[in-house]
Formats: C-alpha cells, structure tokens, sequence
C-alpha cells in the first residue's frame, strides 16, 4: 500500500533513495518516484512501472545529485498508475511546484478540498488525492512565515482520512517534514543523517535506530536534528528503539522465488511459534494479558482480520468453538468496524495480522478495545502498530515474510491460534491435563508433518502443469475443509490470476454448480473423517457434471475415491489441526500454477503485502 | 433434486405419468424414464436428458399402453448423465429386472451395499446409488412369501441416506410401494386411481385430496385402497389435505419466461406477505409462537439456509443485529448440521427456504429443535416438511415459484426477515410505537419502491446487451450491501454461467483485486451514505486497475460517481430496508445477461429449484 522512504544527510541521496525503494516494492508497484534539491532546484522524476524504470529514467535524464529527498512507490488508489499520477506531487499555483508530497492512504474528502483548491486558482495535474494535500500545504504555506512544519500540521487538521506523509519545500532544502494518521511511518536516526519511511527495511542498510511516529503526530527531519511534535504542536519526547533481527533472513537462498523458499520454511516458522509457548507439557503465556481469570471470563470471542490473516481467523473460529464451547465469529475487519457489533466487557477480540499495520484490522481493534473487549493481537512484525496498540500480544516467529502471497506467515497464525484454543479449553476446565498434554504433543509434531506434507511437491507440479490453462477453479470443503479451501482459493487467485473461489461442499449445489463443466478443475479437501461420505456425495455431484477432481485427504481415507483424478494424501495428524497440513499441497498447487502461467508470483499484479489504506 | 411421479388405476397411465414429470421438471431434468406394467410385462424407457426426449423415445418404440407405472426426472448426484445412469432402475440377477425402483435423495452406504449385493451374484448395469436399492429389494424378496411392502420396509432399514421411493414388482402389477426419508413425497387420492409424487403439481390435474408420508413410513397404493404402515408395519391412521390454492398462478402470463414473471410479479408478493401482519401500525403475529415472553427471552439467533435463502439471513442478521441489539448468525445449513453449534434453550432458530423440503436446512432445523431452540420457519410451500416439523411458520405469501433462479421467494423471506426484526425491536422496547409506527409504515411503502426500481428494466437491458461477454463480473459492497451483492452474484451465475463473485468492498484488495484487468465488469453497490466514501474509495482502486464500473446507489448518493460507466439509482426508502431494492435491477442484470447468451433461463444447467439432497 505504497512505501515512503526519505533522506537528509551529506552523502549522495539518490542511490540511498533507490535502494530504499527496492526495499518497499512489495508494498506497491504500480509506478515509483523520487523528488530532490539539486543545484537547479527542487527536481521530481516520475514513472510507471517499477523501481527499475525509475533507475533508467534518471539515468537517461543524465543522473542527479542531491543531499536530500524523498521518494515513493505506489499502490494505486485513486487514478490508474500512470506517469501523472505517480507520486511526488508538486504543489503551487501556476505550475510553479514550490512544494513535494509523498503519501501512502487515502484522503477521503478530497473531492471537496480539490473544488475548493480549483476556486483558489490551483490546476491539478492529476486524478489523485495525494495532489490536494500538495496544494493545499502550499495554500496555507504561501505568504506566512510559518514553517513547514506547522502549515503541514494545519493542513492535515483539514484532511479526513489516512496517511503517512513526506513533504519537502524549496524553503527549506534541508529539510523533510512527516506526518501519519493511521499508516506506519518511521525515522531513521544516523550520524549527521536521518531518514523517514514505510518499514524498517528501507532503512536498516543504513542504521539500526529509529522511532516510530504516532498518529496526529508531525515531525521535521533535518541531517542533524529531528524534532517531533503533536497535533497542538507541542515537542514530544519519542522513545529510541533499536532493530535486533538480521537482514540476511529476507534472501532468496538459492530459490526460484521467495514464495518457494517460505513454503519450505513452514516446518521451521511452526516449531518456532508454538515451542517457546510449550512448557512441561502445557501451554504458557508470557506477559499477553491472557491471564487465567481473564480466560474463564470470556463470554465471547471476535476473531477479526483480511484475507488470508482472516482465513486463519476462520479456521481458528472453528477449533476454539469445538474446543472450548465459546461462541466464537470470524469477520471481516472492514465490515466488522463499520457494523456496530456487540461488544461486551468481557469479550476478547484476537486480530490477526502479518505486518501489524493492516488498516482495517488495526481500526476493528481500536473499535473493540474502546468498547471494553481484551484485545489480543497475532502478529509478525515486532513493534508494529497493532502490537504496539493491543492489550496483549502474541508474536508468530515466522521471520521476514516477502512473497507478497502469505504461507508461512499464515502457518504460523494458526499454530498461535491453537495455542489460544487450547490454553482456553485448559483453564476451563474443558480438557485434562492428560488431554493438554496430548494436545501439546500434537503440535509439537506438526512441523514434521508439514514436513511430510511438502513431499507432494513433485505430485503437485505434475498436476499443475497439466491444469494451469483452466479458466475456473473451485475449491471444496466441509467444516475445517471449508475454510482452508477459503485460503487455498485465494493462493491460487493471488499469483495465477485464475477466477477461483471456495465453497462449502454442500452449499454448491444451491446455484454455483451450475458454473461445472465438462473438464472444470474442482480440487475437494476432506480430512474430518465424520464428513468423508457427505464430501464424496458432493465430489459425485461435480464429477457428474464433467468436473475433474484433485482430493486432498488424509491417509486414513475411507470413501470412494474412484472417481477422483488425483488424490493427494496427507500425513496423520489431530483432525483439529489438519488446516495446517492440507494447506500446504494447496500453496504448492497455486505455486506451479503460476510458475506455468508465467505470472510474477512474489509480486503479483494489483497487489501490495502491507495494506494500510481501507 | 430429482421428481417421482406414480399412477395406478383404470385409464391409460402414460400420458399421466408424461404430464406429472413436466410439472416436477424442475426438481431436474438431467435424464427422464418410466417404469410401467404391459401386456409384455414390466417395461421401462428412459433416456438422457428432457421429458420431450422421453416422449419422443417411447412414441418412437411404438408408444406403450399401461394402467399403472411410475416416473423419474433426475438431477445427477451418483454418475454422469446418461441413459444408463437414468431412473428407474431394474432389479434382479441375471439381467431379469422383477423389481424396477425410482429414487430421490442419496444413499450414504450404497458402495458396501454394492459390494455385498455383487457377492451375491447381481451385476450392476449404472453408476447410481439407486441400483443397489433395486437388486437389495429383488434379494430380500426372492424366494420368500413375503409381500412387496414388508421387504421394501426391510430394505430401508438397510439402508443409511436419504431416500423417497417408489417401487413396483412383477408379482403384482396393481399395485405401487412408495417410502420416504429426507425428502418429501405425496399420496393423491382419486376415485379407482391413486398416484404418488414429489408434490402437488404433479396430482392437481386430477385430484386436490392427498395425504403426506412422513418419515420412515411405506405405504401400498392400489387402484382402490391406500395403506400406511410405520416402520414397525403397524399401520397407521393419515389424515387427507386438501389443495386449496389456484394452478393457474404457475402459469407464465405473456412473459418469455417464468422468471421475468416473477420478477415483475415482486411487488404483489411483498405487499401479501407484509399487509395482513400489519395491523393498526404493528406487526401483529397470529400461531406462529413468536409470543412477545418468548421474544423478551431470546439469547441469540441463528439463521439458517441454503442459497438465496441463506443470502436472506444476511440481510436478516445485519437488520436484526442493527436494529434489536442480539447477537445474530447467519449459517449455510449444511455447515450448521455438522458443526456441533452452540445452541441454548433460550435462543431462536429461523429457518428458511422456499420449497419446505431443503435437506440441509430441514436437518439443521432437527438440531436446533433438538438442542432445544425455538424454531421458527419461514417457507412459501405450505405444509411442507419443514413448515410442518418448525416450532412455528411465517408463511412467504410469494405464490408458486417456476424458475429454478428464485427471486419473489427471496424478496418475501426479505420482508418476513424485516417483520420479525421489528416485532423483536418493539416488544423488547428497543424501539417506541412511533418508531414501530414508521417502520410498519416503510414496510407497507415497500412494493411501491420496488415497483419503482423495476422502473431500471430497460437500462438493466442495455447495460446486460454490452457486457454480457465477460468471463468475470465482481459485485462489490459493505454491510446490508454486501449482503445484497452475494445474491446479485449467485443469480448471475446460476442463470448465466459466468464465474462472478461477490466481495465485501473492502476485502477486495487482500488478494483478489489481482484479477482485475482492462474491461472487467464490477458492479458496486452502494445504498449506505455513511459508506458512500468508503466504497467510492474502493471502486477507485478497482477502477484504477482497469475495471468498468456499474453503480447501484440511492436517490441521494453524494460520494464522486464521475469514474463509474454507469450509475443506477433507486427510490428513496429507509436504508435498513435498502437490500429489498438494490436487489431489483440485479434480478434483471442476471436475467437480461442470460437471455443475451442464450441460456436457458428458467431451467438452468446442473440445477434444481428444491434441493433435497445434502
């Protein structure tokens, strides 16, 4: 959902910019830009396409030298990526671009300001809402002698809606001004430099320290000093955080792709989720707040988060109802804020969320913790805002995660989920101590049985081979089945670009099964054995209407599987946990398809990894 | 789900049997037959695909001259359609078919049957589940005294499934042996004649007296004599119904198709459903045990159905939810059935499904009864199954429903849905009397609004004229308009094959959007104000990929429609009730794309209107 990055310092800031980029291309890569002060003046070149374009282009423009600038790559929002709508933007009236502006969000009155900008004898260039904050800090800029700094403050108190912000202006070609309202954005602190942007990794070639901005806050970055100040425009000390992890996780390793190499690292993103948590044979929580008083409280759970991060969501729904009796819903974030649901006081909310700075996700939290609920987040980046915000969090150690189609970082939110489910059930008094044990063994052996389950990689690039051409797939499943079709549907979509969709196998003859046709793929997962035979009757009723059938089952499948084509099947493990074993074929399924389609598979069309708007 | 259709008595059988299986036509039509008692012996005909097609068989062999025999019509569940997987199914060894069987529902355990059937010497001519229940009869039969009755009884309790039977035998070529579980069938009463069918369709011609078999009942249907045993072979006392309603509403009026019909026939349907329960400004209940004790009591609500029914209870759950405050699920029955749900004895099931006779749903509803909650149905076929087995029934007054696609059914569960929410709201003084007043008389505004949104039909036809080629289409909307969005998108795949699919709004963007390209259609829907900018947010990113953009919106609409392609605005009415209007020009997108692909609009490929199979 668009990176930011920014320096000012001494050395050249171009290659520092670019390198920056590169690092926030999974968040968007739609068109890329940069502005800087060169000798002739605040410059911005501009373009479609990737960070590599952006390179050429200056290039052919004979290179720029500057000390200070800023730079974006963008998801697009408002107006298709284009060369105009690329960010920086210029603000000034007649053309005259005394100010530059990158943004990552969404300004939601922007029609009105634009209107209002228009009768001010401002032209826009372009269809964004990014260009209306230009302007409009210009506006307010021209004629006082306020800093930047404070017209930035005041501009943004006219603003509805979501950003991070980097603003530069001739005034001052030293400086960068920042601001965020509920989009990530940090400060790089250096020796006689400093940098702002999206993450932590457009900056940690160059420093391990940084800050993280707060909402409403503004902040004014020079090459020795950064100050930050809140939305009275009064100076708040900001806390100094140091990065800990290391950069060389986020390497291909020999791999084709990202996407591959994080598949195969699930056994090891599992282990390292669920056996720091595992204690004497039970599960232990440390400092999340999921106390056990709180625990026996519970008289609702709401599971909230996005695409695959709410697919995890729904399985996990599944396994705490059955386990532990409590009525339990998995929702969409963007729907769950705007509903006004039923919150009660002793309700717990778990989101879910790989970056911790998912939009929606992150304002569903707010929204149940402000109504009363214990709001515990399932997140992989450490100090993000969701897990900075939360009451309680319990970090999935899955490492960096680029592949901008999630695996191993879903892997691991279901083994926190069943961590979750199982230390509930515990401090109910629904299982034993005999049971808890038992529970706890079985996901002690899970990495090795997702181990088992990546050898059908051979079997499931022949399959993919032989049906990447299908226009349609469907994915289906009864119970746990159901929802990891869900996420196995939207693998497949991601990165092939194949219309998919999952569906409850018995809910597809009510109308959908009239889209079956002879030769449409139809791949069923049926790994709960009380559910075998109403799954086969339902494989029967595609396979009727010409459907060709990949099962995905377990090893103690009982059904009648003569009418499927190929069956896949997996290694035994606690029906409870078989999400997280049929998943995986399904991930290497998606994976070859798109490899033979020839689509970009860690960086789809479309998409961005960290999706900060709504 | 299959049709049954049954005659035996003193006139020629054929063209009775002809003319029941065109009225059950819509139960399914993947291959059609007849089973029937002539000179020659035990004759049957059956062929792949439409009743006409069976006509045309057996007027080809030279007609067929019989007073007794029974019919088929199939929609596929075991084995292709064919002619050799068509019913009815011989049984017996060596080829001698002495037992011929017509079957609705599924048999879970036909494959052990078989295998234990083929030890015994049968050989199995088709693929079906049907075929063991013919050679189980003609083994449990052969060489005893026995009558045809007692063995089919004998049979059944072999069998696990979901069956409704008809059964006939060379031993006596009078006399017809009909058994049902799951799945519905009637008994017409005639002077000298009687028949069995799936329902009253295909009696009315000739007899308005019939009597309902229940469950795990055989019944022995002579010329001249009806008898009903149970399942221990006592018999058993039926009481005779008598049909009270017109066939001539099941006619098409002048329209090309039923469905257009029933689309155009909205407004009456909505107005008998609301007007006779509003009564001096309140919604009045009469028998339907929704008494205001137990309404102050609810805990939660489970809503729960199939297709476009299950799409009505998520309307249903967001008003209710919306509106009186209770925690509210909307469930696919045939994942509610096994999924072990929390269920209290203080909670309230509503149940809904057009025909009465939906499988998954009745079963769901068994459970929730079971486990103690008050279940509440709302169903347009009177006296069906499970209108007669709920707790209490809100009739749909729709009238009968032809076209497989519903839409009159779906707009009067709507308003049932609205009624109850109301009377919730009210009689746990969530809401005053003036409130209620206005509700009620928003209510009784409806089928003018609806009227008025039909008033879209020709842009509806020229919107469908020009895109009618797309492989995808994407209905998008938040809250009550996702809701609305899932219906659009199942009618037009249902009648027109094209893979659509419905998203929240702003869900789209965590893996789906990749599928949007130059030209795909996305209809949007957007009858919220407090959402309007939301979703133009989220169209913006959809049009920013490439997408062309249909707006259904209200009167009042104020967000930015200037990237839209085409915007269609419905009459002003309150927005809890929105989803009763924006559904309209839906119904007739779906329609008018259909006719424009040549589809056969009222009788979609692969499906059937009364699914009563799981």
């Amino acid at each position: 959902m668009c990176g930011i990055v920014g320096f000012t310092g001494r050395e050249n800031a171009l290659p520092i910019l670019i390198k920056g980029l590169y690092s926030l291309e999974y968040r968007g890569y739609d068109s890329a830009g940069i502005a800087a002060f060169t000798r002739d003046g605040l410059r911005v070149v501009k373009t479609q396409g990737r960070i590599a374009s952006l390179e050429e282009k200056i290039q052919s423009e004979g290179g720029l030298s500057c000390t200070c600038g800023i730079g974006h790559t963008r998801w697009a929002t408002h107006g298709e990526p284009s060369d105009r709508n690329s960010h920086p933007h210029l603000g000034g009236r007649d053309g005259q671009g005394k100010v530059a502006v990158v943004h990552n969000g969404i300004i939601e009155n922007y029609k009105e300001l634009r209107e209002r900008l228009e009768a001010h004898g401002y032209t826009f260039c372009s269809e964004t809402d990014t260009e209306t904050v230009a302007h409009l800090v210009d506006y307010l800029h021209t004629g006082k002698q306020e800093d930047l700094a404070k017209t930035v403050l005041a501009a943004v108190q006219r603003i509805r809606g979501s950003y991070a912000l980097g603003v530069v202006s001739m005034d001052n070609p030293e400086e960068i001004v920042a601001a965020r309202r509920d989009n990530p954005l940090i400060i790089g602190l250096g020796q006689g430099e400093n940098m702002i942007a999206s993450d932590l990794t457009a900056i940690i070639g160059r420093t391990r320290d940084y800050i993280i901005l707060d909402d409403n806050e503004v902040a004014i970055i020079r090459p020795d000093s950064v100050a930050v100040m809140n939305e009275f425009g009064d100076v708040v000390e900001k806390a100094v955080q140091t990065v800990t992890w290391d950069m060389s996780a986020a390497e291909k390793g020999g791999y084709q792709h990202f996407m591959l190499k994080e598949i195969m690292e699930q056994p090891k993103a599992v282990a390292d989720t669920v056996n720091p948590r595992i204690q004497n044979n039970a599960v232990v929580f440390e400092e999340n707040g999921l106390t056990d008083e709180r625990l026996r409280e519970i008289e609702n759970i709401h599971i909230v988060g996005c695409g695959s991060a709410l697919h995890a969501g729904m399985v996990g729904k599944r396994v705490i109802e059955a386990m532990c009796r409590i009525h339990c819903t998995a929702e969409v974030a963007s729907e769950f804020r705007y509903e006004n649901p039923i919150i009660g006081k002793k309700d717990l909310c778990i989101v879910i969320s790989q970056s911790g700075e998912t939009a929606d996700t992150l304002a569903a939290m707010r929204l149940a913790k402000q109504a009363g609920a214990f709001t515990v987040a399932i997140v992989n980046v450490v100090s993000s805002t969701i897990a900075r915000e939360a009451d309680g969090v319990l970090y999935t150690w899955a490492g960096p995660e680029i592949s901008v189609a999630t695996t191993k970082a879903y892997s691991s939110q279901l083994s926190a989920l069943y961590l979750i489910s199982v230390k509930i059930a515990r401090t109910r008094g629904l299982i034993s101590i005999g049971d808890e044990r038992a529970l706890c063994a079985e996901l002690q052996r899970l990495p090795a049985c997702i181990e088992k389950a990546l050898e059908s990689q051979q079997d499931m690039q022949r399959i993919s081979t032989r049906y990447a051409n299908r226009p349609s797939v469907f994915f289906l499943g009864r119970g746990l089945d159901y929802a990891a079709a869900l996420e196995a549907s939207l693998k497949l979509k991601e990165i092939s670009y194949i219309h998919s969709e999952a569906y409850a196998a018995g809910e597809l003859k009510h109308g959908t099964i009239s889209l079956i046709e002879e030769g449409t793929l139809v791949v069923a997962l049926a790994t709960q054995p009380a559910l075998f035979e109403k799954t086969v009757s339902n494989i029967r009723e595609v396979v009727s209407r010409g459907a060709v059938v990949v099962l995905v089952t377990t090893d103690d499948f009982t059904g009648d599987e003569s009418v499927c084509q190929h069956i896949i099947r997996l290694p035994k493990c606690l029906y409870e946990f078989s999400a997280s074993l049929s998943i995986i074929p399904m991930q290497l399924l998606a994976y070859y398809i798109a490899v033979e389609r020839n689509c970009d598979v860690d960086k789809p069309r479309n998409l961005a990894k960290s999706v900060t708007v709504e």
